[in-house]
Parts: C-alpha cells; structure tokens; sequence
C-alpha cells in the first residue's frame, strides 16, 4: 500500500539546501550595500505582514487540500517560500540596482522579495504532488530571474508602472506552472492509486478554505503595497473590496448553475472567489467609480467558475496539461481578464480626451510578452526538470506525504 | 441515510444572486456618488482588516462547529457576509446622506459596511442549519435596513454616537434572530437524525475555536473601528483587552462550578468568552477606570455562562425558540448588560456633578428601541420567510451539508 | 479505557479564578493609577495585535499537537494566557513605578503585559499534559514575579536595555519550565496508556503547523515591538525576516540530513523553524548586515534541529527531565545562542574601536543571571507544586483532555 521510497531526499536535498542558503549569505556579504539606507516610516508594516500571511498561510493551507499530501503541500510551500523570498531581494537588488525606486534595502525589499514570491508560488499550485522538493526548489531558482527578467523589460523600456509589472505575476506565475507541466510531465496514465490521492476530503477542505479566507481577506492588501500615491492606494484598497464581493456573490450562484442538481461544489467556490481580486490588481488604482471593479468581478467570478469546472479535468486528457490546483482558472484566466480591463479601460480614457496615447498598446504588449517569456521559460524548465539527477518521483509516488516524510508517532494515515 | 434533495437550490439562488449582485452594481452606477471623497489617512487600513477577518473567517469558523455541517457554516457566512456588506454600503451611503461624519464614500464606508454585517450574522447564528441559503439571503436583505433606520433613529433623533449606535448591532442582531426562529420554524419534533447532526465534535469544535479566537482576539479593533477621539479609541482598546480577559477567567470557572463532575465543557468556553468584549463596547470608550471594565467582564462572563448552560436546552422546550448557536447568552444577554452598564455609569457621573442629564434616559431609550424594533423586525420577516416560494428545508435535511453541496471526490463524510 | 476523573478541578479551580480575577480587580481598583497618561500614538496598535495573535493563537495551537490533547491544548493556553497577562500588567506597574519609560498605563502597559506572558507560556510547554490547570495557574503566577524581578535587575542594576531584557524571557522560560519539569514530575515510568497518548496524529500536527506558522509570521513584531528607535525598529524587522528564512532552509536539510531513510520528520521542522527568530531577537535591532543574522539563523537551524532529534527522548531517560513539547530545543539552546551571538558582537565592535566596554561583560552576565534564576525558581516552583492539595495528575491520566472536558456531544474521541 506504502509508495515505496523515492530516494530523492537524503542524495541531494540537504546538500543542496545548504549551499543554496550559504550562497544566499555570501551573496550578502559580497554583493548587497551594507547600510539599509533611509526608511521614511514604517507606517506599511502592517500590509507587509498581511501579505506575509498571504504567502506562508494562505498558499500554504490552500495547497493543503489533497486528502494524503497535507504535510508536504503545506510545508513545501513553506520551503520555497523561505528560498524564493531570499532569492528574490537578491535579484531584485542586483538588477534594479540604478532605479532609484527600488534601490534601497529595507521595508521596500521586503516588499518586493515577497510581492515576487507569488508567481512562483502560484507555479507550485499546477505541479502540487508531482515534483519532489529537489525539483520545486530548482524549479523556484529558474524561475524567479525570468521573472525578475520579465519586470525589468516591463518598467525600463516599456515605461509600465512598478506595481503594474508586478500584477503580471498572476499571469506569469500561471502559465510558467502549465508550461512546466505540459513539457515535464508525461500525461497521467490514469494509476488507481495516484487518482484516488488526488482526490480531497472535508478535512483537507476545510484546510484549504483557511488558506483561501486569508487570501480573499488580504487581497486589498496585496492589490495596494506597491502604490505610493495616497489616492492611488485608497482606490486599490476600496475597489478590490468591492470586486472580491461581486465576484464571491457571482461564483456562489455559477456554480449551483452548473452543477446538473443545483449543487454547490467546494472546489469551485473555493478556487474562484479569488478570481475577483486577481483581476482587479490591474485596475483597482486607477478606477474612480466602484461599478466598474464589481462589473469586473462579476465577470471575473463567472469566467473563473466555468473555466475551472469545465477545463481543469478536460485540459488533463485533451491537451495532455494536468493542472493540480486549477491555477489557469485561478489565476491564469482572471490575470488575462485583468491585463485586458486595463487595456481597455485606458482606450476609453484616451477616447475620451480624443488623444490616443500608446498606453493602451504597451498594456496588450506586457500581457504578450508575459505569456510568451512564462511559456517559453516554462518549457524549457520543464525539459530540465526531466533530468534524472533531479530524481522525479514516480507516478505512483504522486500526491502522497510517504515518500517525504517520516511518520514516527502515527498509526494510520490522518 | 442521506437526506434527499432539497430542490431549492437550482430553481432560485443562482437567478437571485446574480439579479441581487446586477441591483447592487446598477444602484453603485446611478445613484452613489462617483468620486470617494477625500481620505485624510489610511492609518485605520490594520483596524479595518481586524474586522474583515472577524467577519469572513472569525464568524465563518465558528459557525463551523455543527459535526456535519461545516462546509454550510463557513461558505454560507461567507457569501451572506459578502452580500450583506455591500447591501450595507449601499443603505448606508443613501440613508446617511445628509450628515457629514458618514457621508465620505472611502475607507469609512467600509468600516461601516463590514460593521453593519455583524448584526445580520448573529442572526443567521440563531438559525444556523435550518434555513437554506435561499432563506439565509432573504432575511439579510430584509435585516439590513432595519437595522439602518434603528442606527438613523438614534443617532439622528435620540443624539446617540455613531459607535454608540453601532454596538446596539449585538442586541438587535440576537433578538431578531430569535424572533425569526421563534415565528419561522415549527418547534423541532426531535427528529432522530437531526437531533445527532445538531451534534459538534472535537474536530469540528476545535474549528470553531479557531473562529472564536480570531472573534476574541480581534475585539478591541471591532470597539475601537468608529471611534474618532484618540483618547476614547486608546480606552476603548485598554479596556476591552481587560474586560476579555476577566471575563475569560470567569467563564472556565463558572463552566466549571456548573458542571457536577467539575468538568469544563468546551461549547460553554467558546461561546461566553466572547462575553466580555460585547458588554464593553458599550462602555469601554467612556471608562477611565480598568477595573470597571474588569468587573463588567467578570459579570458578563458569569450570566453569559449561566444563561448558555441553562436556557439554550430549556429554551427550545419551554418557549419554543430553538437557539442553534446560543447566540441568546453570546450576544443577546451580554449586550443588554452593557447598554445597562452604560446607562448606570452616565448616571453615576451625572450623579457625580450633580446634574442630571437626559443621556441616561437616552441609553435605556436606545436598549428598548433596539429590542422593539429587532423583535417586531424578526418575527415580519420570520412569516415572510415560512413561504413556500423560498423552499424552506424539511426538519430532516436541518445541520447537514448534503442538501446543498456536491461531494464527488469523498467517500464519506469527513 | 477512560480514565478516572482526577478530581483536581471542581474541588479547586472555580474558586481559585474567582478569587484571583477579584483580587486583580481590587489592586486595579486600590494600587493603580486611575488615569491611563498621555498616549503619544497609536501607530503600534497593528504590532500589538500580532504579538496577541501569537500569544492565544500561536502558543495555543501549537500546544494542540497532541492527539487526545487538543482541547486542553488550546484552552489552557488560553486560560493561562489570560490570567498571566492581567498579572504581568499589574506586576509592571507595581516593580517598575519609578523607572520613566515603563510607568504610564496604557498601550505600553499591554505591549509589556502581552510580552511578559511568553516565558509563561514556554514553561508550559515543557509540563504540556503533565499538569492539572490549578497546577499551571499556580506555576503561572509564581513564574512571572520572579521574571519581572530578573527584568528588574537587569535593566535597574546592569543598564540592560528594556528590549533586551525581555528577550531573555526565551531562555528564562525554557530553563524554568525544565527545572519545574525535573523537580516536580517523577520519571515516567513508561505507563503504556500515557505513552500512547503523547503520540500526535497527522491531523493534530497540522493545527500546531497553523499556530508555528503564526509564530513564525509574526515574531518580526515580537521582535520589534518594545524598540523606540525608528532605525533599531527597521534593522530588527529586517534582520529578523532573513534569519528566520535562512533558519527554515537550514532545518529543512538538516532534519532530512539526521533522518535514516533522509525523510523529513513534521515534529522536528515545526519546531526548529522558529530558533532563527529566537536567537534573533538579541541581535537583530544592533546588526547593520543581513549576512550576520542570517549566519545566526543558519546556525540556530542547525543547532536547534539536532538538539531536537537528539535530546528529546534521550533527556527522558538520562538527566530525567522530560519536555514534551522540545522546549530545549526551541527556545532554550537558540535562546542561549542569540545571547551568545550578542555578547560577541559587542565584543567584535569594541575591539574595532579599540575600547574595551563593559557591555560585553554585562552581556554575558545577564545569561547567567537568567540561568541562575530560572533554574533556582524553577526547582522550588517544582517542589511546591507536588503538593496534594493542587491535586496533580497521575501518569495514566497524562495528555488526555478526558480528566478536565465534558463530552457531551461526542460518541467517541476526534
């Protein structure tokens, strides 16, 4: 009944744990300015912690939804997490280095090393129960440059707004995930014992409701860090409010629809009520009238539902893509959605001054240039993750704690 | 063994959310103003995301205590709770349209929406179980401009305060939960299953502790949120961490004291710690003195107590008010205790300086009001909600899941 | 199979907490000053509210690990919680009248309330399930005098900062509960029933996930919360995020490192995590380099993981101390660490400007003082609490809620 050993932890993990932390410190010590530069206030620290539980919490016990890999889908995240955060002040100090905005070490790289640890995070959610943590943790370290990579092009040449560039990790995130999982992952075979893991109880429901509650609550929190302007934030903050709402509302009543007896489904539910905020990232700030970010939500909720219940179990035989946590109706249908409210939105602002400015064409750009840098990236990750070294788990190793954890005190399972 | 259908889902929730959610975003469109005001600062943000949480998951968790009902009391509150929000917006910003401390569409509507929503959920706490999502909708549609005018009334005609106002939400929310249990549902007949599926267990228990928490934790920032002076907000915070944690110490002793073996039980700690918080709203603003407010905990703790053992199983036999949450000795009782408590201490200090004020009269005014107009309210909208359009749920399908939600990856329950 | 009612609590408890909630109120009411000073601000309201969250949520759900122990766990944590920090406040404002920074009543006196009630709830872990609740009360209020007099000298005598001293609440909490735990409790004698009982079950082990992870999100405040300088307050969030991070990365090596088979054990990474934010705490606000306190976080990782997989059972049946909840290894060690790493630094900065300070000295001292003194009150805490009339369990009635719970409602356990 036990899936065998993987013996892909006590080889490699722990080593390369350790030199990836040693270098983190070298790094430091080499590389990053020595003073952490002036700190106007730390008026924002509360909204750092918001989105600190967002990360460490809410994804955490989100991905704690599979009946058997309670352990690991929350105590991965908490890994990776703790290296991409890392990782990602790196990053972000050694390429932004010129821009003055990012440039100070403090508060702000705190923001930014967590704000940068969602698409990653976001990735984790398609291949949740398929990789072993050696791969998640090279998969966190390829993945972060790309889109640290992908920022740059979009605030230095493309003139998009910090925040704005930010945003786009939902997007990212979303389609990195896929891409891995169409190029590194052979299509299920459809193994009794991995598809019954695969499956959810109560429990592990619940579970996961805890992590999403404290993602649809911080949401605002997350839509509003990197805005300085005041009445930039104060719209994000009552916008998303507004939005998460409509789209909540929305998903309750698509998913009793869709269901042939009128039922409601956790999963829906529990996957699409975030859809309202990932959208209204892209617009939240610059909209002045509350109906437009619930029209948004609305839409956003309905979109979600339909293409969380109807793709997530199709894409897995048609298009050879297995999604675990239905990120593409999460947040990979809802980004674009976003990116495209944007685009719009700012064509209406220009017809309405009768000056058709080129904002409208670079919003398009930075939705294409993110899908085509996440694909592409994605692939060839995926192709890399193949790699034996990287010890993949086998299918029937797939969404279970056994082969990663030791269960000493324990009789039987949960 | 599993109830059949309930058939009121497909028929009617999902036509009624989505009209209710398009009124919503056409009454934003038309009738509210378009621009948010000014904002002087957005240092209330950390209060503000207290009170989301008390409400989303504090309410959401522990209304998941009912051992077969989790996934209902959590996503239920959940889509009432974001519902009730903007439909008190909505009332708030029409109603209020006039008086300027209100008006500012902004962070402060927020504040307001998200406090309005405690009341309709205490409601719903009555009659968690009984009602079906359908009924839940109807009753805070119908509850949330009542419970406006009681708040119009008093701070308009009776001169009460906006905070003051606010927290008479915990009366008028038990009572007309009351009312509504008492006019709508037939007294139970002791169905066998759903006398066992009223039942909690540790696991689920322990759920709802986690909601009583966040509730408990977070109550300084639910008595402070609408408090404008710096030195009432820094009373009202000193003090109701002092009133909580008297009133906690009580409770286990008095749980204890009530018990022939001595023995704590878990569902009377849960509900009557929360005790301490409600009575001190009404005070915890005006006091100097903490051990007033210690000792209004310490009394609140011990009738909270003794009400929860004693009433909430007579009261269903006696006078045929079936109480699912015990909402009567959470916040019914405690709450008038503290508009009591409010009333004795203007009229010691009118006492103290010799003048006698109309604000006590004012206070015990406000208590009979709010107990007129919730208990006249409830039992409207109890006769309304017993119509057979609304799809009222058989005794047999009360406390569980199965009516309303589709379980398709479980094999059994929890 | 269940075990015999122990009798402890109906005898004693009620009237103990009643008797000590009024004695609180009578000191408020006699010894206290009436007014609550002037409040420059309440920016740190948001900080307070975590370093609350991690108080009755984190200590609360972390303690909820064990499998037949989870009401009590979490509820007299809760409890102890609440009685320790009215205590702490009054114990404040009584020890240190004089000195300025400490005496006006009010945020202050919750921030100093709230923190002091830490090293309380450490000790408990330590007799987690070994003790009666009167037997916990009783330790609770004897502990915490003897900590504000170790505070006390600290900051009166050896010029300790305020900030620092109560950073030592980590190790004077560990070594106290350890001697109580060595003094009080005889060997176990490997009762099979209480052996069976100290097992966790994947289920519990991850509601003490949920309270490590809010610990672990929120010690930045911990660590922050008592600095009054703008720069030491921004060093030690900082210092504290990196440090923590490089500390989960360590432990995740390591304990996959000491482990046979190389798999990860979830009650060693669930403790071993927060150390990177113990040691931290002594040094965080003073280190101008990420890289210092990420080397301390590698190394508490390293440390405090070991001393976990090694010490814990060994303790039991060498030096006959048992600690149930690894206490030594989470608090202690990384506790003695952080003192260490302090006292280095000194050391280090002094030799670079050539002056050799007493700092250094007094830093050291300070341990040992720390040491002294909770080692001392400790094993006559221990000796005390053994007597009859506090009742205390027999060892068949260890880590089970059945001596203090009524079950009502449940057929059988979880």
């Amino acid at each position: 009944m036990a899936p065998r050993y993987s013996a892909s932890l006590r080889g490699c993990l722990p080593w390369l744990l350790l030199l990836l932390q040693s270098v983190f410190i070298l790094v430091f010590l080499i590389f990053l300015p020595n003073d952490y530069g002036l700190q106007k206030s730390l008026n924002e620290y509360p909204v750092l912690q918001d989105v600190n539980v967002m990360i460490f919490l809410g994804f955490g016990f989100l991905f704690g939804f599979l009946k058997k890999f309670g352990f690991s889908g929350i105590a991965f995240n908490f890994l990776n997490a703790a290296i991409g955060f890392q990782w990602a002040v790196i990053l972000d100090s050694l390429i932004f280095k010129n821009s003055t905005d990012l440039q100070a070490i403090g508060i702000n790289s705190l923001k930014i090393g967590l704000m940068c640890t969602f698409p990653v995070l976001i990735s984790c959610g398609v291949v949740l129960g398929k990789m072993s943590p050696l791969q998640l943790i090279v998969m966190t370290v390829l993945e972060l440059p790309l889109f640290s990579a992908n920022r740059y092009i979009m605030t230095s040449y493309l003139k998009m707004s910090n925040h704005n560039s930010m945003m786009h990790g939902h997007i990212f995130g979303a389609y990195f995930g896929l891409a891995v999982s169409w190029s590194m992952i052979p299509p299920l075979t459809g193994n009794k014992a991995s598809e019954e893991n695969e499956k959810s109880r109560p429990l592990s429901e619940i579970f996961s409701i805890l992590g999403t509650l404290f993602l649809w609550m911080f949401w605002p929190s997350y839509n509003s860090i990197l805005l300085t302007e005041s009445f930039q934030l104060r719209n994000a903050i009552y916008n998303t409010f507004f939005s998460m709402a409509a789209s909540t509302v929305t998903v309750f009543s698509v998913s009793s629809l869709l269901n042939q007896k009128g039922k409601l489904t956790m999963m829906n539910v529990r996957n699409a009520i975030l859809a309202g905020g990932v959208s209204a990232g892209f617009i939240a700030y610059i909209v002045q009238h509350p109906w437009i970010s619930m029209t948004l939500g609305l839409i956003s909720g309905i979109v979600s539902t339909i293409s969380f219940t109807y793709s997530q179990y199709t894409m897995n035989s048609i298009t050879l893509i297995h999604d675990t946590c239905g990120i593409q109706g999460t947040f990979g249908m809802p980004g674009i959605l976003g990116g495209i409210a944007y685009t719009v939105i700012i064509l209406m602002a220009d017809f309405g001054i009768g000056i058709l400015s080129s904002q409208a064409l670079v919003g398009a750009g930075c939705i294409l240039l993110t899908l085509a840098l996440s694909l592409a990236g994605g692939i060839l990750t995926g192709l890399l993750l193949k790699c034996k070294l990287l010890r993949p788990p086998k299918e029937w190793h797939f969404f279970h704690d056994r082969p990663y954890w030791e269960f000493p005190h324990v009789d039987s399972h949960m």
